[in-house]
């Protein structure tokens, strides 16, 4: 179909406008930070594409893709990854607000009362610009996984943990916090390429959030805590914690296709199918379904991944839908230990790079996002004073 | 000019699509809680006239409009009433979290993260629907002001307030744990008039973000949280802190005068003027001047309204613009002796009424919002290994 902007410049893409989506393809804004679903199984950041990047990067490399515009070299790579590292002390008054969070809580709510508390204590410097946006992305990108595994370990385990242990990347840094202790570098490649995956995806329904708080001049903060929000949701970020659900359900693939053939029958949602955007398939799901085969053979336990294989051989013949990413990155997490709550925070901290290149790219765009609705109520009621109301 | 939904229906509105607006003029749902601008000035409530509610009604009949649908007759409204007075306790987990925000925070992120905790300790219920989407929607009404407040006097006094003292309305409430003491009745009046038209505007930048959180079937706390980032931007709900600024840096109307007419001349934007969605007037500067040159005239202080009114006159017949709804409450909070950085967080109190009851509808619409973007980036770059890059 094509897709228009307000100025009438068209752009083709594969997919098509959604009953079941408020303001699909419509065009909100314009970015160069991603393109996505133009040919139906396509992901580029800034013009790579997703294949290359997520095989051969590390995370931090795309974090400064999207938040400084280039690919860095060596020097600057090491640079931003110190810089990280400087960065992952959370002040005391955010400890102590952590504290206060009940063990029951959401570990999305956790995220975002941690990166409130932040913003009360290290608000976002004035004037806004893009140094300053790029100054609390860095903080955030670095302090988030101590957030919630410091509200974590003090919850369940009663004990204060020390969130500035030594580690080499966001993604060592969080299975150490984690795990209490270091990795296996399989671990870490893995959680690198899924950090990767998860980190940008146009105009998604969080990172519009972002925009829209953005577009008012208000802080990165305000953005974030908004698009944590909007995360949270099951129809977007909370999906892969359901894919994880499904899979669990059944103990070998031949009971999961039968289980899934009976629930397709009776028109059931199977979430971590299908995406908005991609006509074809989700370019991220071989290397996420990849990354997932070889964790799952490493720890000897094959269950899990011959259930979510079998699935997306039974949904692809039956409905022609295909995985996407959330599908075999629920198996991946699993397989590293990772607790199914914290499947959606992981999607922050990969997301909030994105995140904060969006809110970039809003204050240079200067514009607040106001639409317009459709009127439905009742016209012109005369007023009734309060004591002959019914 | 014609405003048309993605069914191809019509509405008329009297205002032109701005270039400095995103998805102006663009329908991105419908409401049945708000209609405005249709015919240049107008702004109704549920098919009510702004101008009979401000008048007649107070800020908790206005909510409960908004929120359960109808104007509440006495025994609803009475009922009502007390559910709120009973909901004003802060949990002593929100009481030590508000103690951990330092005194120089924006009083702005003071309330998201009060929402946010209050999110951790009471969150809403499952599943989320009408119910447990209004019983939040109470609690937050009823706890904004103790949480804004409670802060306050700690970091400014020391002093650990009661927040559930006695008061009938949620505007004697406000007045009352401001000051320490029982608030002049007219003061009270004219804080509710001021609730009840901020309450509601539809689309707006905020409203707007609670839908998107909410379109993800996201629980209240995480859209009201986003709701009030968004608020915060000075292109929203920071304008009437600006407007007192403003009106305070003149001894005298007439110096007022030939300032702003330089500003003007040279292309300066004056902050409360104008409006994105009124071609005509704001159809509620007449009520909230009228409030405010009351409470001048009380106060014995005329100075404020008279430089506000002269800037009134001033801005009309240089640029043909009129004051919009920020620009007169300015003058009617400093007359109440509230300090100028709690303009913008009663803006929440207001409009929270409007935000879940907007929530709620975009729950029963089941919609998600994901637009699209143009993408102006570069096209397929060739992936350089990290050695060979500059």
């Amino acid at each position: 179909m094509e897709v228009k902007d307000l100025t009438g410049k068209a752009s083709q893409v594969s997919w098509k406008a959604k009953k079941s989506v408020a303001l699909s393809g419509v065009v909100a804004g314009s970015t160069a930070l991603c393109a996505v679903g133009r040919s139906g199984n396509d992901l580029h950041y800034r013009g790579y594409d997703i294949l290359d990047l997520a095989t051969q990067c590390e995370f931090e490399e795309v974090a400064y893709l999207l938040l400084y515009g280039k690919l860095p070299n060596r020097e600057e790579l090491t640079a931003y990854k110190q810089r990280l590292r400087a960065m992952k002390r959370l002040p005391a008054p955010v400890r102590s607000v952590l504290e206060q969070v009940p063990a029951g809580a959401h570990p999305m709510d956790v995220m975002r009362i941690g990166v409130s508390a932040l913003a009360t204590i290290e608000p976002e410097a004035k004037p806004y610009n893009v140094d300053s946006a790029r100054r609390v992305a860095d903080r955030l990108l670095a302090s988030l996984a101590p957030m919630l595994l410091y509200w974590h370990h003090f919850t369940v385990n009663g004990k204060r943990i020390e969130t500035t242990l030594e580690a080499d990347s966001i993604a060592d840094h969080f299975l150490r916090l984690l795990h209490g202790n270091s990795a296996p570098e399989n671990w870490v490649h893995a959680l690198q390429v899924s950090l990767i995956l998860y980190a940008e995806h146009e105009f998604n329904a969080s990172t519009f959030t972002a925009r829209v708080i953005a577009g008012t001049d208000s802080d990165v903060y305000s953005a974030v805590a908004g698009a944590i929000g909007a995360l949270k949701g099951p129809k977007h970020g909370g999906a892969n914690e359901v894919a994880l659900e499904i899979q669990q359900r059944y103990g070998s693939p031949d009971e999961a296709e039968q289980d899934v053939r009976v629930r397709v029958e009776r028109k059931d949602v199977i979430i971590g199918f299908g995406h908005p955007v991609y006509a074809i398939s989700d370019p991220r799901n071989v290397v996420i379904k990849n990354i997932a085969r070889k964790l799952s053979e490493c720890n000897g336990d094959k269950l899990l991944f011959a259930v979510a294989e079998r699935l997306e051989n039974v949904m692809f013949s039956v409905k022609k839908m295909f995985p996407n990413l959330d599908w075999f990155s629920a198996v991946a997490y699993h397989c590293m230990g990772i607790p199914t709550a914290m499947f959606t925070p992981i999607f922050v901290i990969a997301r909030t790079s994105g995140w904060c290149a969006h809110i970039i790219e809003q204050r240079q765009d200067g514009k607040i996002i106001r639409p317009s609705a459709i009127y439905t109520g009742p016209e012109n009621l005369p007023f009734i004073a309060i004591a002959e109301r019914r």
